[in-house]
């Protein structure tokens, strides 16, 4: 097999090509159960047992205490907006909600959170065109919440939280709410901070149409009576996942790549902490390319760059054509940018390898070169 | 490769060889794009010719007026008791839903649906240990009513509308809302007795994670406030399935599956049409086998048994073990029956061939002889 491209979507993205390879070995007859995956009862001990790996995996990957349940759902993202409001609104009678915008994906969480709340931006980078992120000392955190909700990495602006926000040290006793997304495993999580994180998996986990929820055990059990009980976060955790049907091949091909993940080494660093490493190289390399050139422009405060997604722009819009379709005789695929911010985006995931940003940094640096 | 097993699987389940083995050789490169499916953004061009033709063919086969839209979601039927509640109850201000309970399933359905609105039992074959279905002449449906639910086929009790009910000719004037997931492509749906059709992909379409709903475009915009942006049918048609990222290598999966069924032939017939006559033939073979037999029984009124889901007990039950160990010794896979009503329970989908049934049958007489 030929070299594969180097792909840059934003998700559904790039997967390990030895993840791929396993999936398609084992297509047919998963470890001589006769089965595919996807004919698997979830109820039979073959799948149970790729379940339950995928989670102790995940659990191991990211240092989730054991205070805290793992759910596999359905819906993604989008749905999450309105599930964890109908699950956690209602913590306080009053169900006021704070919301931290710094992009696209946070500003539609909190409009969608006002079907079954007071949700309230307390803070937002949209006057600066979400390129920075307001210092967490000046939210005003109302009394009272039943939880804050932040986007830790916005996938279409390319702005990442460093570093979470202490909510205790603000004063604030509401738990905080992550949707983690587009950079989950690409770094620590520090759960002394966190009440609850969800993401789809298909940007750094495997494909779309599973959803991970991370939640502290303390926060079940306060559905609103509206919420579907599929989407209940207790009757999920009770059935370990299984209350419906869970989307079974995406789990295993989740565990799959939580066992490649595992394997990394970055020198003495393994796992998530090699990721880590490994993505702060990729970041750097393709930073240091844009901001020492007269032709690529990515606006967002360095203080809040995301290591993930990386937005920019050509300040000659009239070469993005030529820049897109030379890339792709590069081998170098869907770097077209979001049509909300226009220009080019780069989204470094796990899957992508340090070759593969040398690739498309050397092709940049070509390429402004040829159209100085 | 060996003779696979034969899997009876109630879902997830077995899925046709081809399906699999087309699925394992392009899993790394799809035609040449240089990407897996699961890699690519949805709203590519790759992707979107995928799930257009998907679509394109599902319309096809099970004859889908163009009155209908055709949506793929996630949840699973699961979700969908709560979804379409939620989409559908509003149509009226008094929120009555009148359903029609003939097994584990629809009952599921009518307590979901409380949440909502007004859910109310009209008829039930709980009285008889749901073998039966009540005659639709005799269903006392209330004037006004937002919908009828009724599913179509039970996977657990193993009853199955060989016929849907005329709603109109009953004169209620309100639509039919069928829970078609196991046994949807097993053979034609009359879409002028319904309204809105859902079904989970697991059983006879594809892998778990994938939704189906067919919903007439007179039924839209009817969603309550509190529905997730996410499940509003009237946003998930204007964005054709892409308003959240949809479950995309599912969707691709259940369209192999449907570029397979439009190619079997049963001698003039073809795609649904001939899957109907073997589904037919599959399940003569194995009701006469446990009509003919001492050991085995299947209790359900035959005016009402299903074609894809036969559940029997044997009259000993001291063999069941016994007859699970040998089974699957002669490669015949999870045949154990719902724990609601144990014994067996073969699922015969279009996946499976008439020599699996062939199999399961001599398997079973030369089991009743060695224990007669």
């Amino acid at each position: 097999m030929r070299q594969r491209p180097y792909n840059f979507s934003a998700g559904p993205a790039a997967m390990p090509e030895a993840v791929l390879q396993q999936a398609a070995a084992e297509m047919l007859d998963w470890h001589g159960s006769g089965m595919s995956v996807m004919e698997m009862s979830h109820r039979g001990k073959e799948f149970v047992s790729i379940c339950e790996q995928a989670e102790a995996d995940l659990r191991e990957l990211l240092a989730v205490p054991p205070t805290f349940k793992i759910l596999f759902m359905q819906g993604g993202g989008l749905a999450e907006n309105a599930i964890v409001p109908m699950n956690l609104a209602a913590r306080k009678p009053a169900r006021l909600m704070d919301f931290i915008v710094t992009g696209a994906w946070s500003q539609k969480s909190a409009q969608e959170a006002r079907k079954y709340g007071d949700a309230t931006v307390a803070a937002s980078g949209a006057d600066t065109g979400f390129t920075t992120i307001p210092a967490p000392a000046t939210w005003p955190l109302r009394d009272g919440l039943s939880y804050v909700h932040l986007c830790s990495n916005e996938t279409i602006h390319g702005v990442e939280f460093h570093e979470l926000p202490d909510l205790q040290a603000l004063g604030c006793d509401a738990p905080l709410v992550i949707d983690f997304s587009s950079h989950v495993l690409s770094r620590p999580v520090d759960w002394s901070r966190v009440g609850l994180a969800f993401g789809g998996a298909q940007k750094n986990i495997g494909p779309a149409g599973v959803t991970l929820v991370v939640v502290r055990e303390d926060l079940l059990g306060h559905a609103l009576p509206v919420c579907p009980s599929a989407f209940d976060y207790r009757t999920v955790a009770e059935h370990a996942s299984m209350y419906n049907t869970p989307p079974t091949y995406g789990i295993y091909m989740a565990g799959l790549t939580f066992q490649w993940l595992k394997a990394q080494r970055e020198g003495a660093l393994s796992g998530v902490a090699a990721m880590e490493a490994r993505n702060l190289a990729k970041a750097r390399l393709l930073y240091d390319c844009i901001d020492g050139s007269q032709l690529y422009v990515n606006r967002v405060d360095p203080a809040c760059r995301s290591r993930m997604n990386i937005p920019f722009q050509l300040r000659e819009e009239r070469l993005n054509d030529a820049f897109l379709a030379q890339a792709r005789a590069h081998g170098l695929l869907q770097l077209k940018g979001h049509k909300s911010v226009g220009g080019m985006r780069a989204s470094l995931y796990n899957a992508m390898p340090l070759e593969g940003v040398q690739a498309l940094v050397e092709f940049m640096r070509d390429f402004e070169r040829h159209h100085a």
